[in-house]
């Protein structure tokens, strides 16, 4: 193998101009990865479906989730649909963005709503096929959920890459520049704004899907749980169906969409990044452009293999269920580090050697981060317990510790992402902190590091959601107690892989943030070069052309010069403001956010207490409720509730460029990564932690089941409810997302600026 | 007047060296602020004591009160002389820090914490005699009770102004320079040292204050008024002193030491902008330091003649008493506009016209931030009666509603102080955006300009406390419904007052956290000139001095110089890195200070609870509960609590100088300060709302008392009291603490920083 590796790879010393062979292993791994999805999707379809009763509950299911989605996406079009139109008036009509920009920006948003979709649709079918296989054996369970999981991570990278590689074969052959360095830049920075539309879209369903989802739950655990006192998944509850739609179109739509834009933005990221630091030498500057592609693309292969390591023997206790899934890990990540030094080292990359330690840096990162998130959250460590042992003076001190322990378990991961950022920069920087360009890199291989396993992470991640449905469809069909215990057991499992994924969501949205950060600045660089020519452009473009043309013109200017035109230093009140405004915009989204899953909730309890009240035999089994309504009304709070807060994030870098200028708009992106990094991990943890604390609780201690502190744990919990899967989540794309649309207008701000 | 004014001020023109006679205004206003408070006191001593259980009662919270500073005061004490003792060898031994700095320190903590002793000795002895008062007349109990906290007022400015201008006074005797201007420049950032003295009594004040009295409060709340059903200040309830005594801790003394802190922050910060804005003439250069101080004079003095301003009629109503304290403070603002326009006018500070411009800004946006405050927590307006309608559906949704809204509050007063800053910065900078000395020198008189009212804000800030002890000392002397009802009244003012207040002690937080940001690059100055003949400086500073070498030496470089020799730009990894640690370090901070109380109310509730149990004939009110069990408890874990969160704020910007230099120790205080301002903001609004939506419950609205949505209320209040009377107050104090350790330290960091 190794000398085929060194066969295609020695190419890279051909000319940039005619395309690298190796990158033809990008679409070559994305079409791999698209096709085994498929096969998992086939194999999961031929497994038996159950009794009929079964059927009929994943039918309903499977019918509000599709319903949620076809009503999302049209919305969601609706928005894609205006953004195009203003994106191709400035692309054709003001001549201030590349032409390419308005169509980049529909596909990125169009294939991330596509790996939702698949993702979605796999796990619909899929839960009571994994009930009933749960019947058969855990293992045969275990198998089903975590293969249909499978189906979601791979369709992610699979279309990212697919999306990726046709993208920059097109640029490439269509994008004319006598010279060659300054072309690839052009590329690249093009590229990005196909991440723009990933972001949103991604925006779009997590914040609608976390509505949704914890509307739904939040309604039906407290008033089935408490107040009617009625188990999880009973479906005497209205809201059980929706709660179960919740599921798939919050924690497997909304995810991965999410990811799909993550693993897109750390590698366009560093594409762009790659770009600029090495464009005095085009062989080099293409090396440096392919390498986060080929990593993502060796990635996929290695996260198959890995997904053949998943599988346990019949009877197998949670444990060996456990070390399964982390094997799988495992094995994907261990092969990584070695076929990632392969081919930097055949790649020959500039300073290949540090880049990668970048990348074992943050594969490394990425782990401990999941482990870290892990002991906050597990039922298993003290922090979780103390938050249990306070239930016991009831819910007050519940919330209160779950909130400072969530607060102050923040410390380890940005610790951990400060010194993972640290070293992943002087890595590639050299050992020199001088060497900004090369540093920026590392940070951005780093996060390609640690998305690397994502085909496999993801799969781990997505399992969880499926086993969860596969448990409430159990539930509901009365399928007995030992199917029910075995759902469970895959369940909690989800939970803790559930962890590892947050872990590795927050990490990458960090060091990809950085790396976006970086970018901006280079999206800037060609905006600058698009509107030099223009006549009608503003005093402040003109004085800032003109100290650019004292350094020798915008193409030679460094990153440090940008910062000294812009004067993007700390000392420039519009820096500072802009950081205040970025962190408020953190703080503002939660808010909004929360607010909404608080009203949809609200409706939804109203709604279920009125079913109870006025329609008789429901609590007896005898009459069905209306499960409908409840569906319709989640899908109306969700759709109506995520407009405003992703019109904010679009709004803010483009008002902020306005008025404030780039300073502004870096004070702006860097006050939101700072802020919206520390308080996504803090409302994930203290949401998480609550969940096990309750979970602590059910498994008999402090009480057990009903209980006086069962009782606020469950408040806890569904306090926690909107922190871990609607607010959090959101806020690592928020953070993404404003960086995305600050490079995306990058043009229309070095134009429009008025101070 | 104006003419004797025109006389003193003509001084100004005087050779700098010898002392401006205006400067005389400033002990002069500080000494009659400490005659008024005497007077005061002694007027609130000759008030009637009230019957004999009410006086023994007094005693038991004064007791109590007492004891616990006592404790404080021994534990500060101690961790100040071992930080004198090292910053003795900072400069002594080290010769790295002005020798003055350990006395500077010490002086700071002393008068902080000394301001806050006489404002709480005042305050228990108000309390039984305001109760008394009321219960002749309102008009009389709220003069009592105002005026008992207009010597908490002038006691704080009174002390500051004395403290501020007894060292300028030495130090301008003492400090020798061949170069006038560099002197000033001395002694201005030598003063600044002592702001750091006071800004860590400050933060002991406020955290063990606050997690005393939010202990108390919890426990008594949970036990007694949830499972108890007892009301408020029954006697029968154990901790029912301690939460009196709370009170008086919390809300008086550490309020007293907190605005102290501001205070002299905001002065001095403004002054050593001033001296370094405008070296290059010392006249000019006199000029701009004094005028801070004597905005603060003549502001003390207008203070004085608001207070006279407060008073009602027999028989007045709740609207007359609202309308009678707003009277005082606005007679005092207005006054304050035009007498600091005749002031900057006569004394001809360099754009006086703009100077006077960024006053007014900080001035008006000091009152705006306070009505958003009001609009966000009180019960007259929707946001909290919509939370309160929340309770209708549990705690859960409560919780979620308070956090949602409280995220969502932020909104207005950061684009407040964005709006403001910006103002002052652009008035004081002549229009440009370019003069950044200038425009810093505005934000910091901008700050200096919203609290020179401090006199009576303050007042009708600590009044609130008074009266509701007040309320608590009638309760359980069981003076009758009639004078119950009027404390209640005054109390529930106290509340609306306490929103302004609040919304002063953050919007100053903001405003002299940015001035603090641009002394430390002044200090820093100090710190090279210093360390520059030293043999053993390190690669990292002898680099440092050559690149100012270049620039013209240290004492010519500008504010840019430095921030381009140090890399603070957004794309230096160690300022992003720096903003992660800093942005952090508030959630770890909040983290800290809620588990505290959260362990030390579980304790409390515990202690409770053993007491209804064990001991017979509580609840009959036949048998006393051991009350100084209770108090016992609450000041134990104050003192246990207290010492990590401020030792981590001494520790980070140590270490992040040391490890990441100043640029890393400039992006940590960023960003503690963008997400600090915002967190403390989003803590303090949502524990307002949680507390009134309870409050509009109890007034008979959503089921009124003892219903289900006001259990419910109780949890959110519950949930709320760490979060507005713990954290949130202490990280207004922390975002600035950590800046005045980093500027006392900064001769440290240059001399040993690694990388």
């Amino acid at each position: 193998m190794n000398m085929a590796l060194t066969h295609i790879l020695a190419q890279a010393d051909a000319p940039a101009a005619s395309m690298n062979i190796a990158f033809w292993l990008v679409p070559f791994a994305s079409i791999l990865a698209l096709v085994f999805a498929y096969l998992f999707y086939k194999g999961m379809k031929k497994e038996e479906e159950g009794t009929d009763i079964m059927r009929k509950i994943a039918l309903h299911v499977r019918m509000g989730a599709f319903a949620y989605l076809k009503q999302q996406y049209k919305v969601v079009g609706l928005v894609f649909i205006i953004m195009f139109a203003f994106f191709a008036f400035l692309a054709y009509g003001l001549r201030i963005q590349n032409e390419w920009v308005p169509f980049a920006f529909i596909t990125g948003g169009f294939f991330s709503g596509l790996a939702g979709f698949f993702g979605m649709k796999t796990a619909t079918y899929a839960s009571n096929r994994a009930a009933w296989a749960a019947k058969n054996s855990l293992d045969h369970g275990l198998r089903v959920a975590f293969r249909s999981g499978a189906v979601m991570g791979l369709v992610v990278v699979g279309l990212a890459l697919l999306d990726i590689s046709v993208w920059f074969f097109v640029l490439n052959h269509f994008i004319e520049d006598a010279n060659e360095a300054h072309k690839m830049i052009i590329i690249t920075t093009t590229m990005l704004t196909f991440g723009m539309g990933a972001s949103l879209q991604a925006l779009f369903a997590r914040v609608g899907g976390g509505i949704f989802t914890k509307a739904a739950d939040v309604g039906a655990d407290l008033v089935g749980k408490v107040e009617a006192g009625i188990p999880e998944d009973d479906p005497r509850n209205p809201a059980t169906i929706a709660d179960n739609v919740g599921d798939n179109v919050g924690d497997v739509a909304g995810m991965g969409a999410d990811l799909y834009e993550s693993y897109c933005g750390s590698i366009l990221a560093t594409a762009a990044l790659g770009a600029t630091a090495y464009m005095t030498n085009t062989g080099v500057q293409m090396k440096a452009i392919l390498a986060p592609m080929l990593i993502g693309a060796i990635g996929v292969i290695l996260s198959i293999v890995g997904i053949y390591f998943v599988r346990v023997k019949k009877g197998a206790s949670s444990k060996e269920l456990l070390s399964a899934l982390g094997r799988g890990v495992n094995v994907s990540s261990v092969l990584i580090c070695v076929a990632s030094f392969l081919i930097l080292y055949f790649l020959q990359t500039p300073n290949w050697l540090g880049n990668w330690g970048s990348i074992i840096v943050g594969l490394v990162t990425g782990v401990f981060i999941g482990k870290i998130t892990e002991y906050f959250t597990s039922e298993a460590y003290s922090p979780t317990r103390h938050i249990a042992e306070q239930a016991k003076t009831g819910p007050a001190t519940v919330i209160i510790a779950g909130m400072g322990t969530g607060m102050i378990s923040t410390f380890y991961p940005v610790l951990a992402i400060v010194v993972g950022t640290a070293l992943s920069y002087i890595f590639s920087a050299g050992g020199d902190f001088a060497n900004i360009s090369q540093g920026l890199y590392g940070i951005g291989i780093a996060a390609v590091g640690m998305l690397s396993t994502l085909g496999i992470t993801l799969a781990t991640d997505a399992y969880g959601p499926i086993a969860d449905n596969a448990g409430g469809n159990a539930e509901m069909a009365g399928l007995g107690k030992e199917v029910r215990r075995r759902t469970d057991m895959l369940d909690s499992l989800g939970n803790t892989t559930a962890a590892t994924g947050k872990g590795f969501a927050i990490g990458s949205a960090a060091l990809t943030g950085l790396a976006l950060l970086a970018s901006y600045i280079e999206e800037l660089r060609i905006g600058l070069i698009r509107v030099a020519d223009n006549p009608k452009i503003g005093e402040y473009t003109k004085s800032t052309l003109e100290q650019f043309e004292k350094l020798g013109g915008v193409t030679e200017a460094s990153l440090m010069d940008f910062m000294n035109v812009y004067g993007v230093t700390l000392m420039n009140p519009k820096v500072l403001l802009g950081m205040f405004i970025g962190s408020m915009m953190s703080f503002l989204f939660c808010g909004l956010t929360m607010n909404a899953v608080g009203r949809a909730a609200n409706q939804m309890v109203n709604e279920v207490r009125r079913q109870f009240r006025e329609t008789a035999g429901i609590m007896e089994g005898k009459v069905d409720p209306d499960y409908a309504r409840c569906v319709s009304i989640s899908t109306k709070a969700a759709q109506r509730e995520m407009i405003l807060p992703a019109l904010l994030a679009i709004i803010a870098p483009v008002v902020m460029g306005l008025v404030f200028g780039v300073a502004g708009v870096m004070g702006l992106l860097g006050g939101a990564l700072a802020s919206g990094f520390v308080l996504a991990i803090f409302m994930a943890n203290s949401g998480g932690a609550w969940d096990n604390a309750k979970k602590y609780i059910e498994q008999g201690n402090l009480g057990g089941k009903g209980s006086e502190a069962h009782k606020a744990a469950v408040i806890g919990d569904t306090v926690g409810d909107p922190f871990k899967d609607t607010s959090g989540p959101s806020l690592n794309i928020l953070i993404k997302l404003m960086s995305m649309v600050a490079i995306v207008m990058a043009g229309f701000t070095v134009s429009y600026t008025l101070f």
